[in-house]
């Protein structure tokens, strides 16, 4: 039976199939009666599951991270769509297909990384392509860039995530710098490529994404700032001389001003060109998944609109009309 | 002697040329002498001149909007330049090149009006076409935009500047929709071209750029579906249907919420793809108009640093080193 | 037996009579049972009832919208009242007091409609009274305000709530006008009339109420400034000579900025009188309704206090003493 | 001659009159030269003036609040008008027409307090009525209440307004408290009679108008409660029992609430019926009156629109048209 | 069998002691089954009980503030901890250990109310010493002070806990003083005494913890107004004279501002050195015993974080490592 | 004759002696004549001054942070006091007297930083001493902190002011910490120690103090980081381990969180017990040393309360009474 994905799922339907688990708990009900609470995910997305009536040793059948094999059905509850299961237990290599937990597979991640060493290397600047060297061919670096998501939830909340962030973005900066001339390309590609790279840092990726601790008490920015100077000093012994300070200085501000505003958490404002440029298609394209996300995953199946979000202070309108009515390419 | 343009002026230079007059008063000093206090423009920018001792006939010898011989000088004052003339007269239309107060010319206007019926022509959706086509083929309509500013102040504040800044959004428009298929590009273009239309009613363009009332007390987004209703109307005859109910509602939309937030006077949020991206594109074109400008125009003119903007919070760093040093294209 | 109104409902009463259904959803519990939930109202107010182990067929026994014959109790569950029902189908006509269901009988609305025009014909300004003839004339109009409710929730919620709130309004401005004769009482009664005109196309009627989508996308403001174009046209028509130019802005412009603040999503501050009027009348009623509701439906019945709320950011105090006790009227 | 009032002059008009003088200053010029500075006021306004060349004998030669006479010129000097006087001394008595410096005359006031107490003394409520008997008939008290300012600038800021403020507003509550039954008018007029006496303590009126010590630190909320617990006191002497417990509360609360938002100072939110009556009520009296005196203060003379008002961030329409081509009463 | 304290309880703990009742209600669950609710204190913290299938008769037999014998049996439910009771009734006196459930021993109030009198008669200012023995000499006041919480929930919600937050905050004021000379130790003392005074009439103490009419509609700012007036007098007569006026002022000011900002309802803001320390140092008391007690409170037992808490933005880091790895003392 | 110290000065004094020129400026006045304005400052504070008529060799003859004599006299402007110097020249090093020149003496300083070597050596936390030690060891280090200010204006804006800061909130931290055992004293010492410390990145002391490119661009907070990153390295070695990592953690929180809250650039929140201390002792004293400023130095000399301050929202009360009459110390 060719496996159902989470997004295609819809009421009541039997699941007997694999799952990758997280969060996993165990908890009493008001009546005393422990349940198994646990996140289900496959590379579409994930559902929350319940087991009643569990044990101990149910809980201790498997680990946040592992695959699971799950049975059960699902159904809607308060508007959203669970899994009531009624056997987990730790899935056998031979029933797994890697590729159904994978958002990227090796493939795409390998192309990710190729794109972003062919952006990098077209930078005119020596400087900064020295710069950029020291990260390409630091292999522990880029292996955990593959492997770290871009966020605990919503979008890029997988393997790989940061890395398609990271790539998209320069692509889509270095589209726009062609209609502004007034910003420089190549600093503008280096401060997208580097800020975000404290999220290596700052989200563990390790049965199931989290904040480490460094992550909550210090933030990507600060984290980014560390590693950044790590690489600048390695960038000196390569080039035998440091990198200019006002080219330090402005990637450094591009990764301190990202967030834009005070109340995100910025401890700087943007003060040059390319520092606003990156704020501003880093907050679209932040904008474009959240608002896409949403519409793919809302509950309110029949609706052409979503439910109200309270983070967004608005409904959104997924449409009455088949796609293609309007225009060619939806 | 060639034009000296007002961008290129410094400190105490002798001046002895034309400028497009505005904003004229007769004002008394403290000592209870007049003075003529008057704006000065080329395509260049505008310059602040006081004429010390005026008298009544001074002030009446030429009207807002008209080409002025100015002779004087100029001097830094509180940071600003300014001009201090000894001569303003109406300007012989043979001393004019007119060339020298257009940031446009017509070439540059027949060119973008071009380009408009080119991007709005490459629409796939065919009552999106015939919308534009509407617009297009109304004479007097495309004649008012040819002439309208986008603003009173700062950025696109000459006449073809709105057409200048629809032309350049949807220009980046297009390429951002290729990085994001889930956006419709047909109405993100007819989106982009509607959004800022209210203000070939918003601000009058006589006699130096001003809101007009309309303007001031309904604003270009009230002024804006009022004139799509009208074309909506003339389509519908034109296609012997009327555009589809949910475009409509989604064109609409798109004009309504493009400020983005409440606090702007946007009477919605948007709620829609396009309409988000249409938001936050506006606001990356404003932004980087906005530093570009200010970075300009800064008296500082020995600091790498703007002044303090009090309305951004910030100074903006315009840098140390030859733009050279950093990349290639700056 | 009379029939107990909802408002008049406590803890653990039986129920055997007829509400007005909607909202009706049929979900499952936590074990996969389904219930029927469904809103139940009379004229003075609502309650929400859930009838456990429900059929698809009970579900398909009504629509939204229908007079229901309802069996079974009362019980307060986490702080408000609800209805656990034993019984839900369609009412047989005989059973129906329609007047139970109509906050508004019909000879309430005709009341109204009558003193809406002796209101409107009392202005002296006479292009006002043309355009107000245009509306009172125009009998699918005058039909559509008198079903259309002034919201979707709380005071007004109900057919001819729409007219009964413009109606009182109008009363209160003109009484107010009465004590600052620096109002002009004419465009102020006109302006009153036309706030919220854009709520017959921004909520629908039909099955309960709703926002349509058109009322999402664009709100009542936008909707009204159309429908005063419509009939603007039809007063050219009919006097042989458009409205001044200034009073149609300052309709236009009362419209406009209603709401008062950019963060109620208002496109312009009030800037006239009658526009400063009208937002403060407007909001003065509308604290008054809620406070009265609040205090009149909370679930305290034993205390003085009313619980929390969290929109207002405080109680409100009903009071300890008979009312009598202070004053005479309340 | 007769007079020239202040809001009737223009610019460059020959002075030779009577003032009320206050807010006098000696002050340098940048050269080091003394001017004085002084502001002239009648009873319709007040203007700015300047004296140059002046002498601490001239600054010696009189005291705020005195009546001065006055020669000199008016001229507009950045967008206001101000007048540069060439003597300012002490104005004899028989010069003196008291009627032109008082905004009420002691007819006015007469008039006022009687209203004051018929509409106290129309309360049905017995408590309230003999509380109200104790401020009518404290002789100190009404004088003092006969003398305040309701501000230290704008409306009602001159001897009698704070008596003015309170009348008119009571006027309007009882009005308004017709339309809504659920208020309870006796709470609701002494709410109005109460909520600003703080005033007659938080200003002194001794030589212009001042914020006291206690008004600065303190506030007149605070200054209020204190008043009223003395009242209080004679109440419950006089009537041999204390008002009702509730009541006290009800009357204090709305003095404590009746600033309506915490950021304007108000140490509680209106949590009663009376109470959020009253605030809305003394906030559109509040907003007419600013707005009105802006509009006739405006220094635009030729202008439909006044200048810019950075704390209500907009400009106000003062109109095109005359008044009576819109509507009759204007 | 030595008593378990509230924050010593684990999951899954048999129950059989005494515990101090509150907030008691009898409710039905969904299925229309009765069951009482109530939250159960020792002087350690509160824990929320649940006991199934009860009867009004379970509900009559204690009430609010009276200690009961509860049997039942402790489980986590929602990440909190709860008991389910089986059996709750009044507790004979024999069986209660009235320290259990006092935070303060009466031997800690009398050293509470002894160190608090050392400290306003260490004041070397005459006149407050007097006004501070008005406070001290009257025992009904210093009665209802060693009863007093200093709020409803969290920190200090204890009888007491109003003399021991402010013995406490006198000593930290009294140290930091020593710091800053500019203070004037005295009036500091004085005001960290008087400022929440309010607080005995704003909270009742009987039958539990919960505001008054009064603290609701005033708040204990207001009410310590009134209370402060009463004892000026007092002092008047005690000493012949009045309090210096500005001594008088200098001391409300500070109740008047010692919330700091205006949305915290403060009416006015501090404006004087002694009451911006006063300000201050409360509000660092405040996030200490904040801080403090959300992280002993905190359900997530086994990490180091606790959950997000809402109101701070934010989670609380406890800590991984044992306390006493890091410097000595904590 | 003995110096007359900048706070000293009041109207129209005579001066000639030396003083501190930072700021200077060659400007022309609305005539096109050249002024020379620059500031003055002694140890107890700065005035601005102005040299009419001056040339352009006047503006060469010194540079800012020279010691210059200066002729001429004062005079109130705009409720402020200036100078207007009749000449301004390089002073000879005889006429110099130091002491004028530091509000701390070398021996102030030396005090204050053997201070801070025993707050940080009585600290009983092994590792934390050790990082101690690396910074008190560190000559360059101290040097540069010795001459640091801790800010560009007010209060502490001198040589030496960072480390006075520090040491002063030091001693504070270290009596509170006496109060609240749940407070590690060794973190909040070293967190006091290290909050600053990037400012001595931040500020340039050279020719007077401004904003380096590094501090305007990336803050102290960030470059205190870096600063500590290189001390854990050197401490590592010094220790052959590395400092435990949560107390790094905790270290670099508290640099990162001391500002408290997101609008005033704080990249996180406090989630620490020691955090949350720093963040309020720090507001506390910052608070204190604003007010006492503003008390100090304001213009209006006779009046008990300071000018109005936009940014704090309010006036100040400096008292009316001699400070000696309410409590002892003042």
């Amino acid at each position: 039976m060719p496996r159902r994905f989470v997004t295609d799922l819809g009421h009541q339907e039997n699941i007997d199939q694999i799952f990758l688990a997280s969060q996993k708990q165990l908890r009493p009900n008001r009546n005393g009666n422990l349940y198994l609470q646990v996140d289900l995910a496959d590379r579409t997305g994930s559902i929350s599951a319940r087991m009643w009536n569990a044990q101990e040793a149910d809980y201790r059948s498997f680990e946040d991270g592992d695959l699971v094999h799950v049975e059960g059905a699902t159904q809607i509850y308060q508007g959203g769509l669970q899994l009531i299961a009624t056997s987990i237990c730790k899935a056998r290599p031979d029933e797994v297909n890697l590729a159904d937990f994978m958002s990227l597979t090796p493939a795409d991640i390998d192309r990710l990384a190729l794109r972003l060493s062919e952006l990098l290397r077209s930078m005119q600047d020596l400087p900064l392509r020295n710069l950029a060297e020291c990260f390409l061919t630091d292999d522990a670096f880029m292996e955990r860039l593959a492997k770290s998501p871009a966020g605990i939830k919503n979008h890029h909340a997988y393997p790989g995530g940061l890395l398609e962030h990271v790539v998209n973005l320069m692509e889509v900066a270095d589209s726009v710098a062609g209609h502004y001339p007034i910003l420089n390309r190549d600093l503008l590609l280096m401060g997208v490529f580097l800020h975000d790279m404290g999220k290596v840092e700052e989200l563990s990726s390790e049965h199931g994404f989290a904040y480490t601790d460094a992550g909550q008490l210090l933030g990507h920015v600060i984290l980014a700032i560390s590693m950044l100077d790590a690489k600048l000093a390695q960038a000196e012994e390569l080039a035998g001389e440091p990198l200019p300070e006002e080219t330090v200085l402005r990637l450094k501000h591009m990764i301190v001003s990202h967030h834009g505003e005070y109340e995100f958490g910025s401890p700087k404002l943007p003060m040059t060109l390319e520092a606003i440029a990156l704020h501003q298609l880093d907050n679209l394209d932040a904008k474009l998944h959240n608002f896409q996300q949403l519409m793919r995953d809302d509950a309110n199946m029949d609706s052409p609109w979503t439910q109200y979000h309270q983070n967004l202070g608005r409904k959104l309108f997924k449409g009455r009309v088949e796609a293609e009515r309007v225009g060619g390419q939806k």
